[in-house]
């Protein structure tokens, strides 16, 4: 299958490409080393000294022969998008080219509008291209489940039965998200649905949890290493509490801690993209895929952190700090979770399995962090 | 009161200008002049003669002796709606400027995301612009009824109680919008309300029915006249209607007819506004006003354009089309409506006495119609 993946550079682009050709896809994709450039903005890097795109396909091609087709552009571009989309008419287009971060989104005004534009304009650009040039190929959508923050309902998947004042209806679940790049996500799916019923684009909308680890099986060698995010803005809390660990760094969750979330494993999310891709949905089908494995609390992570990271001799004290979002901090959550197990997912990867991997990978690095620990503890603040 | 009006020169921004100024409000304005050079460029242009903002300006100053404060500005830079914020530190802003277009909005990607980015960046701004300067400022936001969609269930007042699985909330209205330009509006809601969360933004969000009617009290002669558009893409359906029956065209409902939506006449939509500004949201509060006063399918639309247009001596045929847009054209409709009444509201104006004003003003203008009589008929489609 002719897979295209936009994002091709970010922590799940770069591992995907390689998991989809390596499973006999023929991968092409687009970036615009944003996400590099962004990370270095705001004074942090990788933990992983992630190589050059050029660098990174020729040692993939070196290990295994194959090929990975790139090209360098930005989503915003329609004209672009227009061109390459016709160019390589893919089955299937992954869209992970949006910028991820919370944090980042709630910078300032600026902040705010780039990724709107980012995401929203580029997302859109995809759909056009798709409607004028591959009508039937398959748009799988990264969303996240952020989405729907915390309502005090279970979750359904996407869409739910509504008994409102003796009437039914099958409606959009409600969606709380949390911050301006979450808020981004959710404007993204609300145009996925109109693109779907306006020209039928067959669609899977994927409400991703928290992805944790750095390595997968393609990575033979430190040159196919992906990206590993440790600082306050583009790290997530969990690999925030690795990073604190491997630097000797109290772990410090946010506030109570008892904000809890859906968590997967890298393999486990190329496992349910590649899922995905090989069960596409029916002609005009619009479906959502809630996808994750684990429902943690924040100091359910930097207790498992500390656990771990005692077995390799590392000392993992919790320190619990102010929190510098506005979120529940204690709060019911229950995210059905049925679609991709009905398709054949079984997680492999636990977040303790998990970082019994990250975290010895981690300490090869240790320079890296501390040269950097200053970009971990939180600056950037929710309220005016 | 100190007002603000974003969009000042466009179809509700005008005469609600006059409106409030009339009032003892202290109004000033912002407009980007966008409107009446995105009219121009799909080859219409306003029934009503128009006049320049300059001379819009200096005619209500000699009519009244009031003078009303207008900046010449894009909402889309942060910068420009910063300085005017900081500097009028208005208590009420009423944000009308936004592109309002569904059809205008189809007609490919750029006008896409030219909708996209005009409405939720501008929108994006001036949240920024209060929670800077004027934090405890009243914003009214111009949302509309259209973002609900059709749904087959009662439509809440923007919250409504959920029962689900044994489990309750309560939670945001799931919104259904059906174009481009819908959900850009259903993206500002969202929007705002994170912003209320975090910086706790005093709002009225308005689901504002279609206004209809072209006069108010205030326009004492014809340089002070509102804009009255009736093409496929910047007028409604009432206003082809209109427009059609005063040039001797038949009238052209969309597919079945059975669409139906809230309507309210243009002096009431004023009396609205006016209602939710001298009664602003408490500290913090986020609410939503459902506004509008009657139900109408676009069949009854006609009828009644068809009904009063013959007291006038003109011929009324209707004439049901190919529906250009993807939507229901027969459904369920029930949306309620009560904070406005409860705050004293009272409609004055049915689509029928309306009619009896609007229909003989524009026959003073039946050869500014017929000259751009070809726009009225929809070349724009919403499928592929």
């Amino acid at each position: 299958m002719k897979v295209m993946i936009m994002g091709m550079d970010g922590y799940l682009g770069w591992p995907l490409s390689m998991y989809l050709s390596g499973r006999g896809h023929d991968v092409c994709g687009v970036d615009n080393m944003s996400r590099r450039k962004n990370v270095v903005e705001i004074g942090s890097w990788s933990a992983t000294p992630i190589k050059p795109i050029k660098r990174r396909l020729e040692a993939y091609k070196e290990a295994t022969g194959k090929d990975l087709t790139f090209y360098r552009g930005d989503l915003v571009e329609p004209s672009f998008v227009d061109v390459v989309v016709e160019k390589e008419k893919p089955d299937c287009i992954v869209h992970l080219g949006e910028i991820p971060s919370a944090p980042y989104s709630m910078i300032d005004v600026e902040h705010c509008n780039y990724t709107h534009v980012n995401n929203v304009i580029g997302h859109n650009n995809i759909l056009f291209a798709i409607k004028d040039h591959v009508p039937n190929c398959h748009l799988l959508k990264l969303g996240t489940m952020g989405e729907y923050g915390t309502p005090n309902i279970d979750i359904a998947e996407g869409f739910f039965e509504v008994d409102y004042r003796g009437r039914k209806d099958k409606l959009p679940f409600p969606r709380q998200p949390g911050s301006w790049y979450h808020l981004t996500k959710v404007h993204d799916t609300w145009n996925l649905m109109f693109a779907n019923k306006i020209w039928g684009i067959r669609a899977t909308d994927v409400m991703q949890g928290v992805v944790h680890g750095v390595m997968t099986d393609d990575m033979v060698n430190d040159d196919l290493l992906t990206r590993f995010d440790f600082d306050e803005v583009w790290g997530t809390a969990i690999n925030r509490f690795c990073a604190q660990a491997v630097v000797g760094h109290e772990l410090t969750p946010y506030g109570k801690g008892g904000q809890t979330r859906g968590y997967l494993a890298l393999r486990d999310s190329m496992q349910c993209f590649k899922i995905a891709i090989e069960n596409p949905p029916d002609e005009r089908e619009y479906r959502v895929f809630n996808q994750y494995d684990e429902l943690y609390s924040v100091n359910d992570l930097a207790k498992y952190v500390s656990k771990v990271a005692e077995e390799y001799g590392l000392e993992g004290k919790i320190w619990n700090i102010e929190n510098p979002r506005v979120e529940a901090e204690e709060h019911y959550y229950n995210p059905d979770m049925e679609h991709l197990p009905n398709l054949g997912f079984k997680p492999t990867y636990t977040l303790e399995k998990e970082l019994h991997i990250t975290l010895p990978k981690l300490m090869e690095y240790k320079d890296r962090i501390e040269a950097k620990r200053d970009s971990i503890n939180p600056k950037i603040k929710w309220t005016a």
